[in-house]
């Protein structure tokens, strides 16, 4: 029996285009002898539509696009679609108004539907939110053989790969109990660096415990701040990997069941990139070409400060959408060193872009006039530094209202962080491309650029696509005479590492310190961390790499009193109480 | 039995402040011979603290800060306190590592331990995110009564008085069956429009449905956008009200339990605001005033137009931090008319607060002469109108960067809905103090400010705070000659009846046509709002007063292209697939 692993790109919202992809992918697995046919987790409506759900139009335009499709598929091939259905006991008996289900499409109808039975609340994803967990698993036959349905995290609770239970009940356990023959999972597993080596780590180890075959077809695309990796896979019963689907593009590949052997065949194997910065180069590439796309735009505009931020997001975008779409513009300052503006400008030559120069010392001098009563007798500071990178905020939003081109903001991660960064400034954007790349991962994946990772196709000879001094100079946001990143923060490497087990290792200060940090940098960097909450409120959606992203899965509180320190004096101490204080 | 409620305001994660404020009530209570003192859900860290929960550091921290509280509360008093506490079963049997308590003090120590049951994951509430729901319900005996504890959400669950189940189980009926004499609530309930209303006709139905009297204490204070607006009750087992604190602010009431009868005895009685803009108004006085406090800040700066709005919350930040902590700001360009510079200085003279005057004339010449090669041969638009308010933005936060004011946004609920504003513009500040007030609404709280509403303590005579021709005349973005909100918006009355019915009350377009609306301007309204999603996403906090908040519980995909209409076509035609698209 050949199965059809279609890894499609939906749109969130956009049913009817999802439904031609759907039913395009399904003209072509039938003329290659497919029987059945797996779509992603909710591949009507795309993964995660969000309160979009709860619009009952919107809930029953799917439902009627679900029963069109079925009406139109090719009748000999089963299909399952993703699509949400109507809890109708919810408000006699209680629970969420819908469920996540798989529905299996065939001869022309809606033959059974399957419910998604764990479902996640934790970073990102919200499905407690929606739906009522299913309480049963289920399975269908096709050609004689069982087929046991789940829905993404359905997998995810195998206590034996965890080393503990997430959920009470585990799905996969209990279609090995009622004998299936295959088990299909439809899933919406947004990237991060190197889940792909977890998944199918936990995948084989599932195979070989239940001794089932696993075919695993996951979404592919960028929606917002999360970006699918594709990288559908089936494991045959001993734990064998017999295909996996391309990373980060759209596929439609085949694997057979053996009905003798009851178990899946050898098929095609894509390979994995290279490398972890060519595997996050790629998701940043996927995501920032989906999220211009899927606004409905086809330009986009971002400042070229000369620095390796810039350089990154800029080469990031030529490879999405092309040199031709993308426009580098030059502001610089009194304070611009001559090499900022070179190294800006030897980069837009190697990658082929446009370039515009606004330079803005009239600018800083006219508020500098506006302020000159007001701020007479106080220091140049902050204040003076950020109205340089508003003034530059303000020309990039100004180009993208004129021509339409879409802002792309170029801040990393370790600046979002410690809000090393200007809200309304180099902040702006309606897409933060590198938001969750630390500045050492943008430092290893420019040199994993210009060692041969990347190179234009109007200029495939290129030495090198960032130009060296870019990766050489210190870092600097040129913001007054002299200045270094590292006048302000601890060197990169320590900051990052600071980060990496304060941000997203949950760890105390104090187990900070103990892995060899010094105590004043640790205590500085947390109370940096903790106060540029308020930034990143506003930050735009910043696409995410890391298991612990500033985007839709950081949901911390900004008027708040929690500063941890390293030498935290031991909880609170009753004095003398006053009166009870508003 | 004495029963002391204690309507507290905790900052997040301030766990020594919060310590410190149960134990002055408590010190306060005993002195008043109290046997019981009751504080709201999770009083220890505040509600809600979000993600802070994952630092295990947080949570370690608040089991101590409990452990001292119990040694350090007067040993007579029992005392409900809100906690987290970790569920150890979780790594085992699954399920979310810690459970949203309530811990009974008394005598030194910890002398019990409830856990919340109903866990709401709708709008801002994302509990499953973090807890794990209790199983049962559980009770305690005080002085021979016997005392059901529940927390929150576990009262909202009253089929006969919705209509509908919400949760499969519901623990007032549970604690009824064990019959207890006398359930206590602790709530951290966020503050809409009417709300309490509805909360006392829920309360009132439970205890004459179980015969039952119930006393509910709720958290007051404002944390990021969200305002808990305390009112904490009292209902006898007949369903009368017994005892009500005080609206928007601290308040510790004693309410005595009779064993004889069983029930509640008659209290003090607190009114409630004397309308619904009264109610409106004191949420969002108490909401700038949290969020200033609780950030650290002492003053704020807004920009004065001239027009209603930074008229509203110019007397809002008045009236919560006084005038002289409040800094007006006029930033009038060519476009602005005479009236708007006099209309803002007679309101900051009304409300005796200072004000700059820095005009924009110079510096929007300058960005002219900037863009005067790149923008040549463009007519005026859009890119223009918004440089101009992207300068006041930038003013703006050069002046709170330099004199360490927080800056306060002033946008209204209907143009965050349809994007009427600039990003990066007037949307700039750390919170958006009428982001969820509808223009209309804007206009009757500004009526009912002028019929007596509020006056600055300054000027208790003034005949009107607003200045009669800012109520009068039309409202304008004067961002070019002539301009007025009219031209690109249907009146404020039409839209804002528009919003209610498909942001709130979640009507399909041809509903709301059905309800009376034009077509054009049903569908135009409904693209402009899911158009403007992006400008949302980098909103600062805006203070929720109505069920359907662009907040924390607003979370819309932005790269979406699902755009209902009144004339949708039904769903998806099958056209001639092509092949599969990336």
């Amino acid at each position: 029996m050949k199965i059809a692993i279609a890894q499609l790109n939906p749109t969130i919202g956009y049913l009817a285009h999802n439904a031609q992809q759907i039913l395009a992918a399904a003209q072509q697995a039938v003329a290659q002898g497919s029987r059945l046919m797996l779509t992603p987790e909710l591949s009507l409506c795309g993964y995660p539509p969000r309160d979009l759900l709860m619009q009952p139009a919107f809930v029953a335009e799917m439902a009627a696009t679900l029963m069109q499709l079925a009406q139109d598929l090719p009748p000999q091939l089963a299909v399952l679609v993703g699509t949400v259905v109507v809890n109708d006991r919810s408000t006699r008996i209680g629970g969420k108004p819908l469920f996540n289900s798989t529905a299996l499409l065939h001869n022309g109808e809606i033959q059974q539907l399957f419910h998604k039975r764990l479902l996640p609340t934790y970073d990102v994803f919200d499905d407690n939110r929606y739906f009522e967990p299913g309480l049963e698993s289920h399975s269908f036959w096709l050609d004689g053989v069982k087929i046991g349905v789940t829905i993404c995290e359905d997998l995810w609770n195998d206590e034996n790969f965890w080393g503990k239970r997430n959920y009470r009940v585990d799905p996969l356990a209990e279609l090995a109990e009622q004998s299936v023959d295959l088990i299909v999972n439809l899933s919406g597993s947004p990237y991060t660096a190197n889940k792909q080596e977890l998944r199918e780590a936990m995948l084989r180890q599932a195979t070989q415990t239940y001794g089932q075959p696993i075919v695993y077809v996951n979404q592919v695309g960028g929606n917002d701040d999360l970006i699918f990796d594709g990288n559908s896979v089936g494991f045959d019963r001993q734990g064998q990997l017999v295909c996996r689907a391309q990373a980060f593009d759209t596929d439609l590949i085949y694997v057979d069941f053996e009905p003798a052997q009851r178990d899946l065949q050898l098929g095609s194997i894509a390979p994995q990139p290279e490398s972890t910065e060519a595997e996050i180069w790629q998701a940043l590439v996927l995501g920032l070409r989906d999220y211009v796309r899927k606004c409905g735009f086809s330009k986009v505009v971002l400042g070229l400060s000369g620095g390796i931020d810039s350089a990154l997001v800029a080469t990031i975008a030529t490879a999405a959408i092309g040199p031709e779409q993308v426009l580098g513009v030059l502001m610089p300052s009194p304070y611009s060193s001559d090499h900022s503006v070179a190294d800006a400008l030897e980069l837009a030559k190697n990658l082929g872009i446009q370039t515009q120069s606004l330079p803005i010392g009239n600018l800083m001098s006219t508020y500098d006039h506006t302020f000159a009563e007001l701020f007479a007798g106080s220091d140049f500071g902050l204040a003076e530094e950020n109205i340089q990178s508003r003034i530059r905020g303000n020309l990039l939003m100004a180009i993208s209202n004129k021509f339409g081109h879409l802002l792309i903001s170029t801040g990393n991660k370790s600046e979002m962080a410690v809000g090393y960064c200007t809200l309304y400034g180099d902040m702006n954007g309606g897409l933060a491309a590198i938001a969750d790349v630390p500045k050492t991962r943008v430092y290893s994946i420019c040199r994993w650029l210009n060692a041969g990772g990347w190179r234009p196709a109007s200029n495939p000879d290129l030495p090198e696509v960032i130009p060296a001094n870019v990766l050489t100079k210190a870092p600097s946001a040129e913001l007054k005479p002299g200045q270094v990143d590292q006048d302000s923060l601890p060197p990169y490497e320590v900051l990052d590492d600071i980060l990496c087990q304060f941000i997203t290792q949950h760890k105390a200060p104090a187990e900070i310190v103990a892995s060899g940090h010094e105590v004043n940098t640790v205590d500085r960097v947390i109370k940096l961390v903790t106060r540029a909450e308020f930034k990143r409120k506003q930050a735009p959606p910043g696409l995410k790499i890391t298991d612990r992203a500033f985007g839709t899965g950081w949901r911390m509180p900004i008027a708040s009193q929690w500063l941890p320190t390293s030498t935290q004096s031991s909880h609170y101490q009753a004095t003398q109480p006053s009166a009870l204080t508003t």
